[in-house]
């Protein structure tokens, strides 16, 4: 992953991979045959940690609103970033690049985002049949919406760098609470 | 712009660029000598198609909700995507991992995304002001949200594929519509 972190995946050799490990090149073949198996493991440890998150919402006694929802999930993600085994949310803007050209990555990504954005969808649902969405919210329509937000969040936090877990759930708060919020 | 939405910009070599032109190297080099050149042209294209958009919406006698706005701009990225010149989102993509790498390609990408942003604040606060959200919005939070719809989408539009305009902004339009859309 530091590797990844530091170089992207298109330009990260095995060799590199052997090198940064300080193990045996045979050890790391064994575990690892491919880039795309590190990457594998780099994202079933995401998506652990995000279901951990997602799984703990889920189970809270009250509903949970979509932007303390997407908080939770920022702090998940500004954490990644801050990892010593290098910055994950580099990898996986670098992984996005090279899923378009690499079909077992696509799929794999596709399959990772496709479990978090049904687990967003069922906290809307909930959230929705709390009385607090209107009664004919599509649940999937608007986890798209807040699915888009982890990614565009990596995205903006490294190429901008201005935003963090704590502004964007703000941001998100003030879009939820429409015309209901206002004093007029 | 077909080069790298094929292989990538990192894969595309300036060989690639002057074999798919059908010009000579000579040609091709007087106005493009490098690769970011190439990129910050169509990053220029793409911020000029946005700006456009965006002060169409700016310039509308009505304050334009930000729903309406991403949709908007959702139509313009659909339409990037279909651009016989090559997709352009996916040499978003491609050029977010290469950012990451590259300081000139970072500055370029957070200039235009800074641009594009401020103007979403600015519809924001005119939303705001109108009396259709809390009069303590901070209008540059929202947008930092809003803007993040832009990459989320593309992202989630290329590596799992099931969502469009029309879903994603009905979406925002729900999240948006909060406690105020319902019954209760």
């Amino acid at each position: 992953m530091r590797c990844f972190a530091r170089e992207g995946f298109h330009a990260t050799t095995m060799s590199d991979v052997v090198r940064e490990s300080e193990m045996s090149a045979g050890a790391v073949y064994r575990y690892f045959p491919s880039k795309t198996s590190l990457v594998r493991a780099g994202a079933g440890s995401v998506l652990t940690n995000a279901l951990d998150v997602l799984r703990d919402l889920e189970a809270a006694p009250e509903p949970v609103s979509p932007d303390h929802a997407i908080r939770s999930l920022l702090e998940a993600v500004t954490s990644f970033a801050d990892d010593s085994g290098g910055d994950l949310t580099r990898v996986a803007v670098s992984t996005w690049a090279e899923a378009l050209r690499d079909e077992e990555l696509r799929a794999l990504a596709s399959a990772l985002y496709t479990e978090i954005r049904g687990h967003l969808a069922h906290i809307v649902t909930r959230w929705r049949d709390s009385g607090r969405m209107p009664a004919d919210t599509d649940a999937e329509h608007v986890a798209q919406v807040l699915f888009a937000c982890l990614p565009g969040f990596i995205l903006e936090r490294l190429i901008i760098g201005d935003v963090n877990a704590d502004s964007f759930a703000s941001g998100l708060r003030s879009l939820q609470a429409g015309a209901a919020g206002t004093s007029h």
